[in-house]
Protein backbone atom coordinates (compact mmCIF):
# COMPACT_ATOMS: atom_id res chain seq x y z
CA UNK A 1 0.00 0.00 0.00
CA UNK A 2 1.11 3.47 -1.06
CA UNK A 3 1.61 5.65 2.18
CA UNK A 4 1.41 9.42 2.96
CA UNK A 5 3.26 11.40 5.29
CA UNK A 6 3.42 15.10 6.68
CA UNK A 7 6.56 17.22 7.02
CA UNK A 8 5.55 20.11 8.89
CA UNK A 9 8.28 22.56 8.35
CA UNK A 10 10.83 23.66 5.09
CA UNK A 11 12.92 23.21 7.43
CA UNK A 12 13.08 19.11 7.98
CA UNK A 13 12.59 18.52 4.55
CA UNK A 14 16.28 17.29 4.68
CA UNK A 15 15.31 14.30 7.15
CA UNK A 16 12.10 13.01 4.51
CA UNK A 17 12.60 10.87 0.85
CA UNK A 18 11.28 13.35 -0.90
CA UNK A 19 12.66 11.25 -4.44
CA UNK A 20 9.51 10.16 -6.89
CA UNK A 21 7.13 11.47 -4.39
CA UNK A 22 4.10 13.43 -5.35
CA UNK A 23 4.57 16.62 -2.93
CA UNK A 24 1.59 18.66 -1.62
CA UNK A 25 2.91 21.73 -0.95
CA UNK A 26 0.55 23.64 1.97
CA UNK A 27 0.66 27.41 2.58
CA UNK A 28 -3.55 27.67 3.50
CA UNK A 29 -2.60 31.44 4.52
CA UNK A 30 -2.47 32.85 1.89
CA UNK A 31 -0.06 31.17 -1.01
CA UNK A 32 -1.29 27.83 -1.83
CA UNK A 33 -4.92 29.18 -1.39
CA UNK A 34 -4.44 32.47 -3.74
CA UNK A 35 -2.55 30.11 -6.18
CA UNK A 36 -5.54 27.63 -6.69
CA UNK A 37 -7.72 30.45 -7.10
CA UNK A 38 -5.52 32.39 -9.44
CA UNK A 39 -5.44 29.20 -11.39
CA UNK A 40 -9.54 28.48 -11.09
CA UNK A 41 -10.20 32.16 -12.47
CA UNK A 42 -8.64 31.66 -15.78
CA UNK A 43 -4.89 32.35 -15.23
CA UNK A 44 -2.69 31.00 -17.40
CA UNK A 45 0.40 29.82 -15.19
CA UNK A 46 1.91 30.95 -11.97
CA UNK A 47 5.84 30.87 -11.50
CA UNK A 48 6.76 30.76 -8.18
CA UNK A 49 9.79 32.83 -7.88
CA UNK A 50 12.72 32.81 -4.27
CA UNK A 51 13.37 36.63 -4.45
CA UNK A 52 11.80 39.53 -4.72
CA UNK A 53 13.65 41.39 -7.17
CA UNK A 54 13.85 38.95 -9.54
CA UNK A 55 10.06 38.80 -9.22
CA UNK A 56 9.78 41.98 -9.58
CA UNK A 57 12.47 42.42 -13.12
CA UNK A 58 9.89 39.83 -14.55
CA UNK A 59 7.19 42.70 -14.78
CA UNK A 60 9.70 43.77 -18.44
CA UNK A 61 8.68 39.57 -19.81
CA UNK A 62 5.03 40.11 -19.62
CA UNK A 63 4.65 38.64 -16.39
CA UNK A 64 1.79 40.33 -13.64
CA UNK A 65 3.84 40.37 -10.48
CA UNK A 66 2.97 39.15 -7.29
CA UNK A 67 4.75 39.86 -4.18
CA UNK A 68 4.35 39.16 -0.24
CA UNK A 69 6.88 39.70 2.77
CA UNK A 70 5.49 39.03 6.02
CA UNK A 71 2.01 38.84 5.44
CA UNK A 72 1.99 42.40 3.15
CA UNK A 73 2.20 43.37 -0.33
CA UNK A 74 5.85 43.88 -1.13
CA UNK A 75 6.92 47.41 -2.55
CA UNK A 76 6.14 47.78 -5.92
CA UNK A 77 4.52 44.80 -6.95
CA UNK A 78 1.04 45.10 -8.44
CA UNK A 79 -0.48 42.32 -6.04
CA UNK A 80 0.40 40.75 -2.82
CA UNK A 81 -1.12 37.46 -1.33
CA UNK A 82 -4.58 38.07 -1.15
CA UNK A 83 -6.87 35.07 -3.16
CA UNK A 84 -9.35 37.64 -3.40
CA UNK A 85 -7.55 39.63 -6.35
CA UNK A 86 -7.91 36.99 -8.73
CA UNK A 87 -12.05 36.82 -8.60
CA UNK A 88 -14.25 37.12 -11.51
CA UNK A 89 -11.62 35.71 -13.75
CA UNK A 90 -10.20 39.87 -13.16
CA UNK A 91 -6.42 37.98 -14.30
CA UNK A 92 -7.97 35.59 -16.52
CA UNK A 93 -5.33 34.37 -19.66
CA UNK A 94 -2.33 36.22 -17.54
CA UNK A 95 0.74 34.99 -16.81
CA UNK A 96 1.78 35.52 -12.89
CA UNK A 97 4.81 35.49 -11.53
CA UNK A 98 5.14 35.25 -7.36
CA UNK A 99 6.95 35.10 -4.53
CA UNK A 100 5.86 34.98 -0.68
CA UNK A 101 7.50 34.66 2.36
CA UNK A 102 6.76 30.63 2.82
CA UNK A 103 5.23 29.13 0.20
CA UNK A 104 8.24 29.94 -2.55
CA UNK A 105 10.92 28.09 -0.36
CA UNK A 106 8.63 25.44 0.13
CA UNK A 107 8.34 24.64 -3.64
CA UNK A 108 11.93 25.50 -4.55
CA UNK A 109 13.31 22.85 -1.77
CA UNK A 110 11.50 19.81 -3.33
CA UNK A 111 10.82 20.66 -7.22
CA UNK A 112 14.05 18.96 -8.87
CA UNK A 113 13.76 15.76 -6.71
CA UNK A 114 9.77 15.34 -6.54
CA UNK A 115 7.83 13.29 -8.91
CA UNK A 116 5.06 15.93 -9.12
CA UNK A 117 4.26 18.81 -6.79
CA UNK A 118 1.04 20.14 -6.77
CA UNK A 119 -0.82 22.84 -5.16
CA UNK A 120 -2.84 21.93 -1.32
CA UNK A 121 -5.49 23.95 0.50
CA UNK A 122 -8.96 23.47 1.71
CA UNK A 123 -10.52 25.02 -1.59
CA UNK A 124 -9.86 21.98 -3.53
CA UNK A 125 -9.45 19.46 -1.18
CA UNK A 126 -11.26 16.85 -3.01
CA UNK A 127 -9.68 17.65 -6.61
CA UNK A 128 -6.52 16.79 -4.51
CA UNK A 129 -7.46 13.61 -2.89
CA UNK A 130 -8.72 12.32 -6.01
CA UNK A 131 -5.69 12.87 -7.81
CA UNK A 132 -3.69 11.60 -5.30
CA UNK A 133 -5.56 8.41 -5.04
CA UNK A 134 -5.28 8.05 -9.33
CA UNK A 135 -1.83 8.32 -8.57
CA UNK A 136 -0.86 5.39 -7.00
CA UNK A 137 1.96 6.58 -5.51
CA UNK A 138 3.77 7.63 -2.67
CA UNK A 139 2.59 11.22 -1.22
CA UNK A 140 4.59 13.67 0.92
CA UNK A 141 2.64 17.00 1.94
CA UNK A 142 5.00 19.40 3.20
CA UNK A 143 3.59 22.33 5.38
CA UNK A 144 5.41 25.91 4.57
CA UNK A 145 4.77 26.47 7.71
CA UNK A 146 5.63 29.98 9.19
CA UNK A 147 9.41 31.01 8.83
CA UNK A 148 10.39 27.57 9.43
CA UNK A 149 7.92 26.97 12.50
CA UNK A 150 5.26 25.08 12.73
CA UNK A 151 1.97 26.30 12.02
CA UNK A 152 -1.69 25.32 13.23
CA UNK A 153 -3.77 26.16 9.69
CA UNK A 154 -1.07 24.16 7.73
CA UNK A 155 -0.73 21.15 9.33
CA UNK A 156 -4.66 20.63 10.23
CA UNK A 157 -5.16 20.73 6.03
CA UNK A 158 -2.66 18.08 6.04
CA UNK A 159 -4.47 16.09 8.55
CA UNK A 160 -8.17 16.76 6.66
CA UNK A 161 -5.80 15.24 3.33
CA UNK A 162 -4.49 12.46 5.47
CA UNK A 163 -7.91 12.02 6.99
CA UNK A 164 -9.65 12.07 3.10
CA UNK A 165 -6.69 9.73 1.50
CA UNK A 166 -7.20 6.98 4.55
CA UNK A 167 -7.88 4.10 3.75
CA UNK A 168 -5.99 4.40 0.56
CA UNK A 169 -2.91 5.48 1.66
CA UNK A 170 -1.03 3.84 4.79
CA UNK A 171 -0.50 6.51 7.53
CA UNK A 172 2.02 5.21 9.93
CA UNK A 173 4.15 8.25 10.15
CA UNK A 174 3.83 9.59 13.71
CA UNK A 175 2.96 13.06 11.97
CA UNK A 176 0.16 12.09 9.84
CA UNK A 177 -1.50 9.77 12.86
CA UNK A 178 -1.36 13.00 14.91
CA UNK A 179 -2.36 15.69 12.28
CA UNK A 180 -4.99 13.49 11.05
CA UNK A 181 -6.53 13.44 14.88
CA UNK A 182 -6.21 16.70 15.58
CA UNK A 183 -8.19 17.36 11.98
CA UNK A 184 -10.94 15.09 12.93
CA UNK A 185 -11.34 16.26 16.19
CA UNK A 186 -11.73 20.25 15.04
CA UNK A 187 -13.31 19.83 12.04
CA UNK A 188 -16.78 20.91 12.70
CA UNK A 189 -14.98 23.88 14.33
CA UNK A 190 -12.20 24.81 11.95
CA UNK A 191 -12.83 28.42 12.09
CA UNK A 192 -13.47 28.98 15.82
CA UNK A 193 -9.95 26.61 16.44
CA UNK A 194 -8.24 28.47 13.73
CA UNK A 195 -8.96 31.70 15.31
CA UNK A 196 -6.73 31.10 18.10
CA UNK A 197 -4.06 30.79 16.16
CA UNK A 198 -4.96 33.38 13.62
CA UNK A 199 -5.44 36.33 16.29
CA UNK A 200 -1.92 37.86 16.55
CA UNK A 201 -1.73 37.77 12.56
CA UNK A 202 -4.71 39.56 12.50
CA UNK A 203 -4.08 42.17 14.94
CA UNK A 204 -1.07 42.75 12.43
CA UNK A 205 -3.15 43.19 9.65
CA UNK A 206 -6.56 43.90 10.06
CA UNK A 207 -7.41 43.78 5.81
CA UNK A 208 -6.35 39.46 5.97
CA UNK A 209 -10.16 38.44 7.70
CA UNK A 210 -12.10 38.28 3.97
CA UNK A 211 -9.23 36.16 2.77
CA UNK A 212 -8.92 33.91 5.98
CA UNK A 213 -12.40 33.14 5.19
CA UNK A 214 -12.30 32.33 1.82
CA UNK A 215 -8.68 30.36 2.47
CA UNK A 216 -11.51 28.19 4.74
CA UNK A 217 -13.69 27.41 2.19
CA UNK A 218 -14.13 23.63 1.35
CA UNK A 219 -14.07 22.78 -1.95
CA UNK A 220 -15.08 25.34 -4.38
CA UNK A 221 -12.69 24.70 -6.87
CA UNK A 222 -12.73 21.07 -8.79
CA UNK A 223 -9.19 21.91 -10.65
CA UNK A 224 -5.34 21.03 -8.82
CA UNK A 225 -2.34 23.11 -9.34
CA UNK A 226 0.65 21.19 -10.91
CA UNK A 227 4.29 22.66 -11.41
CA UNK A 228 5.00 21.47 -14.78
CA UNK A 229 8.12 23.14 -16.48
CA UNK A 230 8.63 25.24 -13.27
CA UNK A 231 5.33 26.76 -13.61
CA UNK A 232 2.19 26.12 -11.75
CA UNK A 233 -0.73 25.55 -14.01
CA UNK A 234 -4.84 24.21 -13.49
CA UNK A 235 -5.37 20.11 -13.99
CA UNK A 236 -8.23 18.47 -13.76
CA UNK A 237 -8.11 16.02 -11.12
CA UNK A 238 -8.71 12.70 -12.76
CA UNK A 239 -6.41 12.49 -15.47
CA UNK B 1 1.85 36.75 31.30
CA UNK B 2 4.61 33.99 31.37
CA UNK B 3 3.92 31.65 28.18
CA UNK B 4 5.16 28.62 26.93
CA UNK B 5 6.05 27.28 23.81
CA UNK B 6 6.66 24.14 22.21
CA UNK B 7 9.55 23.17 19.88
CA UNK B 8 9.04 19.67 18.40
CA UNK B 9 12.47 18.57 17.21
CA UNK B 10 16.14 19.42 18.06
CA UNK B 11 16.48 20.22 14.21
CA UNK B 12 14.29 23.21 14.82
CA UNK B 13 15.90 24.48 17.73
CA UNK B 14 17.92 27.49 15.94
CA UNK B 15 13.76 29.21 15.14
CA UNK B 16 13.76 29.35 19.06
CA UNK B 17 14.47 32.27 21.67
CA UNK B 18 16.37 29.78 23.97
CA UNK B 19 17.82 32.39 26.16
CA UNK B 20 16.82 32.82 29.76
CA UNK B 21 13.59 30.37 29.49
CA UNK B 22 13.25 27.14 31.56
CA UNK B 23 13.74 24.69 28.84
CA UNK B 24 11.62 21.09 29.36
CA UNK B 25 13.53 18.60 27.47
CA UNK B 26 11.32 15.67 26.27
CA UNK B 27 12.40 12.07 25.23
CA UNK B 28 9.53 9.69 26.49
CA UNK B 29 10.76 6.86 24.77
CA UNK B 30 12.66 6.48 26.73
CA UNK B 31 15.48 9.14 27.91
CA UNK B 32 13.77 11.43 30.08
CA UNK B 33 11.47 8.56 31.83
CA UNK B 34 14.61 6.70 32.75
CA UNK B 35 16.38 9.51 34.13
CA UNK B 36 13.16 10.33 36.26
CA UNK B 37 13.01 7.14 37.46
CA UNK B 38 17.03 6.55 38.18
CA UNK B 39 16.85 9.91 39.70
CA UNK B 40 13.89 8.93 41.81
CA UNK B 41 15.45 5.99 42.79
CA UNK B 42 18.38 7.23 44.68
CA UNK B 43 21.00 7.34 41.68
CA UNK B 44 23.51 10.67 42.69
CA UNK B 45 23.81 12.03 39.30
CA UNK B 46 23.44 11.67 35.67
CA UNK B 47 26.18 12.72 33.09
CA UNK B 48 24.68 13.47 29.73
CA UNK B 49 27.51 12.65 26.90
CA UNK B 50 26.84 13.34 23.45
CA UNK B 51 29.14 10.25 21.83
CA UNK B 52 29.41 6.50 22.93
CA UNK B 53 33.14 6.86 23.06
CA UNK B 54 33.59 9.28 25.88
CA UNK B 55 30.34 7.68 27.67
CA UNK B 56 32.83 4.24 27.54
CA UNK B 57 35.83 6.11 28.90
CA UNK B 58 34.30 7.18 32.03
CA UNK B 59 33.50 4.03 33.35
CA UNK B 60 37.53 4.45 34.02
CA UNK B 61 36.43 7.54 36.01
CA UNK B 62 33.91 5.78 38.43
CA UNK B 63 31.04 6.15 36.35
CA UNK B 64 28.24 3.48 36.04
CA UNK B 65 27.40 3.71 31.92
CA UNK B 66 24.53 3.48 30.11
CA UNK B 67 24.37 3.67 26.15
CA UNK B 68 21.85 3.77 23.69
CA UNK B 69 21.63 3.64 20.06
CA UNK B 70 18.56 2.93 17.88
CA UNK B 71 16.37 1.53 20.84
CA UNK B 72 19.38 -1.02 21.92
CA UNK B 73 21.66 -1.37 24.52
CA UNK B 74 25.26 0.01 23.01
CA UNK B 75 28.08 -2.72 22.56
CA UNK B 76 29.80 -2.65 25.70
CA UNK B 77 27.68 -0.64 28.27
CA UNK B 78 26.30 -1.50 31.32
CA UNK B 79 23.02 -0.35 30.64
CA UNK B 80 21.34 0.80 28.03
CA UNK B 81 18.21 3.16 28.23
CA UNK B 82 15.49 0.75 30.34
CA UNK B 83 13.57 2.64 33.33
CA UNK B 84 13.48 -0.44 34.78
CA UNK B 85 16.84 -1.47 35.13
CA UNK B 86 17.08 1.65 37.98
CA UNK B 87 14.15 0.62 40.00
CA UNK B 88 14.40 -0.80 43.75
CA UNK B 89 17.01 1.70 44.25
CA UNK B 90 19.46 -0.98 42.01
CA UNK B 91 21.86 2.13 40.99
CA UNK B 92 21.66 4.22 44.32
CA UNK B 93 24.25 6.60 45.15
CA UNK B 94 25.50 5.46 41.71
CA UNK B 95 27.04 8.39 39.10
CA UNK B 96 25.35 7.46 35.40
CA UNK B 97 26.93 8.92 32.42
CA UNK B 98 24.43 7.88 29.46
CA UNK B 99 24.03 8.79 25.71
CA UNK B 100 21.12 8.06 23.90
CA UNK B 101 19.91 8.66 20.21
CA UNK B 102 17.99 11.81 20.87
CA UNK B 103 17.67 13.03 24.49
CA UNK B 104 21.41 13.76 25.28
CA UNK B 105 21.11 15.65 21.91
CA UNK B 106 18.09 18.12 22.85
CA UNK B 107 20.24 18.62 26.02
CA UNK B 108 23.15 19.39 23.97
CA UNK B 109 21.47 21.92 22.36
CA UNK B 110 20.03 24.18 25.10
CA UNK B 111 22.47 23.66 27.62
CA UNK B 112 24.55 26.93 27.49
CA UNK B 113 21.92 28.97 26.53
CA UNK B 114 19.00 28.48 28.40
CA UNK B 115 17.94 29.85 32.17
CA UNK B 116 17.34 25.71 33.61
CA UNK B 117 17.16 22.94 31.97
CA UNK B 118 14.78 20.48 33.35
CA UNK B 119 13.62 17.10 32.28
CA UNK B 120 9.76 16.22 31.30
CA UNK B 121 7.80 12.87 31.80
CA UNK B 122 4.57 11.26 32.90
CA UNK B 123 6.07 10.04 35.63
CA UNK B 124 6.85 13.28 37.04
CA UNK B 125 4.38 15.60 35.38
CA UNK B 126 2.80 17.34 38.02
CA UNK B 127 6.06 17.41 39.78
CA UNK B 128 7.34 19.58 36.65
CA UNK B 129 4.34 21.63 36.60
CA UNK B 130 4.23 23.01 40.05
CA UNK B 131 8.17 23.64 39.52
CA UNK B 132 7.69 25.58 36.28
CA UNK B 133 4.38 27.61 37.66
CA UNK B 134 6.92 28.29 40.76
CA UNK B 135 9.50 29.88 38.66
CA UNK B 136 7.63 32.15 37.11
CA UNK B 137 9.75 32.46 33.88
CA UNK B 138 9.23 31.54 30.07
CA UNK B 139 9.21 27.95 29.11
CA UNK B 140 10.20 25.93 26.04
CA UNK B 141 9.41 22.41 26.07
CA UNK B 142 11.81 20.93 23.22
CA UNK B 143 10.75 17.54 21.80
CA UNK B 144 13.91 15.34 20.99
CA UNK B 145 11.92 13.88 18.58
CA UNK B 146 12.99 10.56 16.41
CA UNK B 147 16.00 11.50 14.32
CA UNK B 148 14.79 15.06 14.06
CA UNK B 149 11.43 14.26 13.07
CA UNK B 150 8.34 14.53 15.02
CA UNK B 151 7.28 12.11 17.27
CA UNK B 152 3.85 11.22 19.01
CA UNK B 153 4.40 10.79 22.07
CA UNK B 154 7.13 13.45 23.04
CA UNK B 155 4.74 16.12 21.28
CA UNK B 156 1.31 14.26 23.63
CA UNK B 157 3.49 15.16 26.89
CA UNK B 158 4.41 18.53 25.98
CA UNK B 159 0.66 19.41 24.75
CA UNK B 160 -0.31 18.06 28.46
CA UNK B 161 1.88 19.51 29.96
CA UNK B 162 0.70 22.83 28.14
CA UNK B 163 -2.39 21.75 29.46
CA UNK B 164 -1.36 21.45 33.11
CA UNK B 165 0.59 24.91 32.46
CA UNK B 166 -2.74 26.87 31.69
CA UNK B 167 -3.57 29.42 32.36
CA UNK B 168 -1.10 30.33 34.82
CA UNK B 169 0.82 30.72 31.45
CA UNK B 170 -0.08 31.94 27.53
CA UNK B 171 -0.42 29.50 25.58
CA UNK B 172 -0.54 31.31 21.98
CA UNK B 173 2.09 29.38 19.80
CA UNK B 174 0.65 27.76 17.43
CA UNK B 175 2.97 24.37 18.49
CA UNK B 176 1.41 24.88 21.97
CA UNK B 177 -2.21 25.19 20.77
CA UNK B 178 -2.44 21.98 18.46
CA UNK B 179 -0.69 20.18 21.07
CA UNK B 180 -2.84 21.23 23.71
CA UNK B 181 -5.97 20.11 21.81
CA UNK B 182 -4.16 17.16 20.74
CA UNK B 183 -3.08 15.69 24.13
CA UNK B 184 -6.90 17.17 25.86
CA UNK B 185 -8.45 15.35 23.03
CA UNK B 186 -6.67 11.66 23.68
CA UNK B 187 -5.77 11.90 27.32
CA UNK B 188 -8.43 9.33 28.57
CA UNK B 189 -7.28 6.66 25.58
CA UNK B 190 -3.65 7.47 25.34
CA UNK B 191 -1.95 3.94 25.64
CA UNK B 192 -4.67 3.05 22.23
CA UNK B 193 -3.38 6.22 20.71
CA UNK B 194 0.03 6.05 21.28
CA UNK B 195 0.07 2.55 19.99
CA UNK B 196 -0.45 3.17 16.84
CA UNK B 197 3.14 5.28 16.52
CA UNK B 198 4.84 2.42 18.69
CA UNK B 199 3.63 -0.05 16.87
CA UNK B 200 6.48 -0.32 14.24
CA UNK B 201 8.96 0.53 17.03
CA UNK B 202 7.38 -2.40 18.92
CA UNK B 203 8.45 -4.55 15.96
CA UNK B 204 11.81 -3.85 15.95
CA UNK B 205 12.38 -4.49 19.60
CA UNK B 206 9.86 -6.95 21.69
CA UNK B 207 11.39 -6.37 24.78
CA UNK B 208 10.32 -2.58 25.57
CA UNK B 209 7.03 -3.28 26.05
CA UNK B 210 7.00 -2.89 29.69
CA UNK B 211 9.31 -0.13 29.38
CA UNK B 212 6.66 1.28 27.74
CA UNK B 213 3.85 1.11 29.55
CA UNK B 214 6.30 2.68 32.63
CA UNK B 215 6.57 5.58 30.64
CA UNK B 216 3.23 5.97 30.28
CA UNK B 217 3.19 5.62 34.35
CA UNK B 218 1.34 9.57 35.69
CA UNK B 219 2.92 11.05 38.33
CA UNK B 220 4.64 8.29 40.13
CA UNK B 221 7.43 10.79 41.23
CA UNK B 222 7.41 13.86 43.00
CA UNK B 223 10.96 15.11 41.95
CA UNK B 224 12.02 16.67 39.09
CA UNK B 225 15.38 16.38 37.41
CA UNK B 226 17.69 19.60 36.86
CA UNK B 227 20.43 19.94 35.23
CA UNK B 228 23.02 21.30 37.75
CA UNK B 229 26.66 21.82 36.48
CA UNK B 230 26.31 19.36 33.79
CA UNK B 231 25.09 16.79 35.93
CA UNK B 232 21.43 15.60 36.10
CA UNK B 233 20.29 15.50 39.57
CA UNK B 234 17.20 15.10 41.84
CA UNK B 235 15.55 18.54 43.28
CA UNK B 236 11.71 18.89 45.26
CA UNK B 237 10.18 20.74 43.22
CA UNK B 238 9.17 23.62 44.89
CA UNK B 239 11.74 25.51 46.53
Amino acid sequence: MKKVEICLSPELIHLYDVQDKNVVIVDIFRATSTMLAALANGVDSITPVMDLETCKSMANSGYTIAGERNGKTAEGFELGNSPLAYLDNKYSGSKIAMTTTNGTVAIEKTKNVANKIILGAFVNLSATTDFLISEQRDVLILCAGWKGKFNLEDSLFAGALVSNLHPHFGTECDTSIAMKNLYEGNQHRLRIFMGQASHAKRLQNHNIEADIEFCLSLNIYDIIGILEEGKLVAKNPIK
